[in-house]
């Protein structure tokens, strides 16, 4: 008999099918592969995106090389065909009884390694740390334009998950508005808070230590594991174990452990499921919204497994036919490269 | 600039990309073909399905042929592979902080044609209406079955849309419980007409057959539009113009006009977008629930035109590049087969 679950957090209702349960080979895999050819996030090929508003230009030689030239080793770049336009006042208008408002935003490329070959999974923690800086640093400074209100960041990777360049990279698009499942997000969290008083996350990140039927991976900050209701088969997200509102408060030693453990499940994914498609996203408090007890970021991580969906888009009816139990257990039985956690200063008293 | 719209129902917000619009010539088309080979759906196959629950068989010569045997026109089966089990008491129980229930619930196949190289598009009025009469029936049925809260109506056509067999059908699965985004789109509602003391999707209904811009097409008793605020390109609804909340109590004359309304649709997009794979929803109220004010039944059909959309399951974020006007004109400019609607009888007082 399947199971119907509830998403503690928005209310939703998956059926999680049990008894014909599919396992990571029984779907449809057309693993990414990198084809090559010209690629204008690639080195050398500076001059073929807009100009960049960040990079990280390690100094060689005690110089450091020219904006837009090579020499870096993560830029930052606009979008070239943007979704949104940065410029303008916002004006929100009114159209009979429709609402609408002009297109203002920004629409940035992070380009995640000069390397056309390489992957976020196989790049070095320490790499992947200085991605999840730049996240940060353009949040904080995009947060500073009063007319954000969410600052929205994500990675599609492999053309089936909607990549249109194979080069490893990861968008970010600040917005007026509020997506609407960011919105319910929010909205179950505080409902959830008002009856509580305790945040839905941690309760939920505590129940899961106690049962680690769930848990994919664990470290000192963070929790990997696989939600009690998933809409899609291998979804996955992270947490920090400590609650904390919004991505770009994290600390130092927060990125460093964020980065083991984006790693260490990318890497178990690509594994288990023959390196699929995936989108993954950071889900984050609204960035004009002071520090609040009741949401609490983490990251969600979709592989594409199943070739269709565009019933469940007009209905928010999912029919997931991996429990989250037997895709926790291949994900945490995977054996991959250890990525160590640099030992932890033990504070002296 | 690209534009932000609102969802006045659910309050989604959209881009709408204006400066670069998408022509139907700018997706990229695989048009649905049949290819043949074995199909349970077939006729003279008819063991090959579990036992047919309904099935419409002409008289000929006065007699009309067995169950499960030919001699049929329209067949509903259950379904081989069910997403949810028809036997048990439903059982709803807690998970530590989490709920769940047993799956318990109905999942049936409306085979809509005898003939495996028909569509729905090209079936007559009459078949269509039989295929709508169908639906009806079988809600009647299982409605009266309390454990069901929701029955959803839907079609997956072609593969990329979801569709595993190519025999025309639709399919119908009886929930104990509401899908989310029913459920919002009746709060929504609600909303609206607390605020409003009118429906949101009548006054809606009234603003678009003044503008006229984004109408499509329209008969005595249906109009149909591209939503204001649509999520994908080609997106289009089609509603009845007299409020009425449930889609099974529609009357013999409205079924007659919303057949030609969803063929006159379907032949309309298979001539602008090339046989496009598709999915159709039927959005009702809650089967338990008396007529209300304040929802107002209506078919969603959705065109997968674009490849993927990962992305916009983790957020909610929606970036059409079609604005609706421009895809209401191509549905609404091209030639298609009329169907005529018949003599409206005219009241003698």
């Amino acid at each position: 008999m399947p199971e119907l679950r509830k998403d503690p957090i928005v209310g939703r209702w998956v059926i999680i099918s049990t008894d014909r349960a599919k396992r990571p080979t029984d779907f449809f895999r057309e693993g990414v592969k990198i084809k090559g050819g010209f690629c204008p996030f690639c080195y050398g090929n500076e001059n073929k995106t807009p100009k960049e508003i960040l990079a990280y230009r390690p100094t060689q030689n005690g110089a450091t090389s020219q904006r837009d030239t090579p020499g870096w080793t993560m830029r930052v770049v606009p979008n070239k065909f943007p979704a949104l336009g940065i410029e303008g006042t916002l004006n929100r208008q009114a159209e009979g009884m429709f609402d609408k408002m002009n297109g203002i935003g920004a629409h940035e490329v992070i380009i995640e390694t000069s390397d056309h070959n390489a992957t976020l999974a196989n790049l070095t923690p320490k790499k992947i740390e200085d991605v999840l800086w730049a996240f940060r640093d353009r949040i904080l400074d995009l947060k500073k334009d009063r007319r954000f209100k969410y600052i929205l960041i994500f990675k599609n990777h492999g053309e089936a998950a909607g990549a249109s360049l194979e080069h490893a990279h990861s968008q970010l698009i600040a917005l007026p508005i509020l997506p609407i499942y960011v919105a319910e997000e929010l909205e179950g969290a505080k409902n959830y808070y008002i009856f509580k008083e305790r945040c839905v996350f941690c309760d939920l990140i505590q129940q899961e230590m106690d049962d680690t039927s769930r848990v994919v991976a664990e470290n000192e900050h963070f929790i990997t594991l696989a939600p009690y209701a998933p809409r899609f088969p291998f979804e996955t997200w992270i947490l920090p174990k400590q609650h904390e509102s919004a991505f770009e408060n994290s600390s130092s030693r927060m990125f460093e452990d964020l980065a083991k453990a984006l790693k260490t499940l990318l890497m178990k994914a690509d594994r288990v499921l023959d390196n699929p498609p995936y989108n993954l996203v950071i889900h984050s408090s609204p960035v004009q919204d002071p520090t609040n007890d009741h949401y609490h970021w983490h990251i969600e991580f979709m592989p594409k497994l199943t070739k269709t969906a565009g019933f469940e888009w007009g209905t928010g009816f999912y029919i997931n036919p991996t429990p989250p139990e037997e895709a926790a257990r291949f994900l945490r039985e995977a054996e991959v490269e250890q990525v160590t956690t640099a030992p932890v200063a033990v504070a002296v008293s």
